[in-house]
């Protein structure tokens, strides 16, 4: 049983992915369950089999607490934190091959609160889970966005400390050289120093150098794999990278 | 006219530390304009004056569009960016020594979308513009979170290139000496070797020493200034830097 957390910022689209990456899996006859993590998803585009929304019910909590949104936000992961036993139960009950776990919308309720460490050490069995960063392919575009994603990705990585894969999604709404311009960034360091120097200016050109050797650095440990959801392109590159790590294990990291 | 963009994770105190260090300000003989970018801020400890909720109604979007929280959160921050020039205008109208611009409760909606970049760049006047980062110190405590958090603030500073504070807020609701050992992290790149080597394992040792050491330059220009929103202490510190770094200009950086 491989445990797959999906992660990203609203948007980018964690639950289409493991719709249909779940889709791609079940087709080559791997049994895939599917956990809903988010309280306050409001339609999912699949049926989830573990559905924290059973436990945790967002718009009881924003009403009967006279929160706003933001807070009610929060109040909820923390609720959702509380049923990690059952949650965890209702995983194991299952034994399938893969387990997807589609996290809340905005990643800084799960990737930068507590909370999140809970649930991804309390789901799925120790030293055979990876985490899969969304990176959206228009936002990244932008040489300074591409490595402020890429800082993102670093952050979440070491402090949950589970294998990473960096999944470029939608590569089928950008053109086909956005796509290759970004692979080429994470494939040469010379390529994205070029093209950080001539974005960067003042005190911050400075630092260009070694922002571009620490993102390269970071790189070759977190792997970055294009894919599209609609067309299901890079599914099989991607299968092939997630087994490998899981199987492979932590040593194998780099 | 100095503008501070006011930015962290949700729950991080953004509108709280936003409240009092206005206060505090003003009672400097500061006059101070308070701006609140968030359409889905509920109730605020402060009254904005240019307020984004007199244009974008996160509410009525939600319910009209039949949206979710998630989606609808990022249709609101978009139409918030529709009314850039409206908002330019009345933070022009006043002539105030300080606006401070607290940011929409969900990071990632502001820092990792274009809308947050739009809003940036036309409210305040060039050159005059810094943005102070949150940090959380419960968060922080951990080693990894502290890194994660840093990781996470360079990533901003890269995309958006304005100067940056950290503020270590809360200072009041931890132990002393966790304020002192994040601080003992940011002074002393061997201290947060240390500790960070003690806490990794495996694979993941390899690549913080590494990552960590190429950063660290980026952290050193990042300077963390501990405050209290609710004792107000660290405000005439974090008052002297912002003025710093605005009159010194983007040279002074680093």
């Amino acid at each position: 049983m491989y445990t797959v957390f999906v992660v990203g910022t609203a948007g980018s689209g964690k639950s289409t992915l493991t719709s249909s990456f779940s889709d791609w899996l079940r087709g080559q006859e791997q049994s895939t369950l599917l956990v809903n993590l988010d309280p306050a998803a409001h339609s999912l585009p699949y049926e989830p089999d573990v559905d924290v929304r059973d436990y945790v019910d967002y718009e009881r909590i924003m009403v009967s607490r006279r929160l706003g949104p933001n807070a009610a936000l929060i109040a909820s992961i923390r609720e959702v934190a509380r049923y990690v036993e059952e949650l965890k139960e209702d995983v194991n009950s299952f034994n399938p091959d893969f387990v997807i776990v589609d996290t809340p919308g905005q990643l800084e309720l799960f990737a930068f609160r507590r909370e999140g460490l809970i649930l991804t050490e309390n789901i799925g069995v120790e030293g055979r889970k990876t985490m899969l960063f969304i990176l959206d392919p228009i936002f990244c575009t932008n040489v300074k966005n591409f490595v402020a994603s890429t800082f993102l990705a670093s952050s979440i990585y070491l402090s949950f400390g589970l294998p990473m894969i960096q999944v470029l999604n939608k590569i089928d709404a950008v053109p086909r050289e956005h796509v290759e311009r970004i692979q080429g960034w994470s494939e040469s360091m010379d390529s994205l120093l070029v093209d950080l120097e001539d974005k960067l200016k003042g005190g911050l050109m400075v630092f260009s150098r070694e922002v571009a050797q620490a993102v390269y650095d970071i790189i070759s440990s977190i792997p970055i794999i294009p894919v599209s959801s609609i067309s299901m392109e890079g599914f099989p590159e991607l299968h092939a990278v997630l087994t490998r790590i899981v199987s492979e294990g932590e040593l194998e990291l780099r």
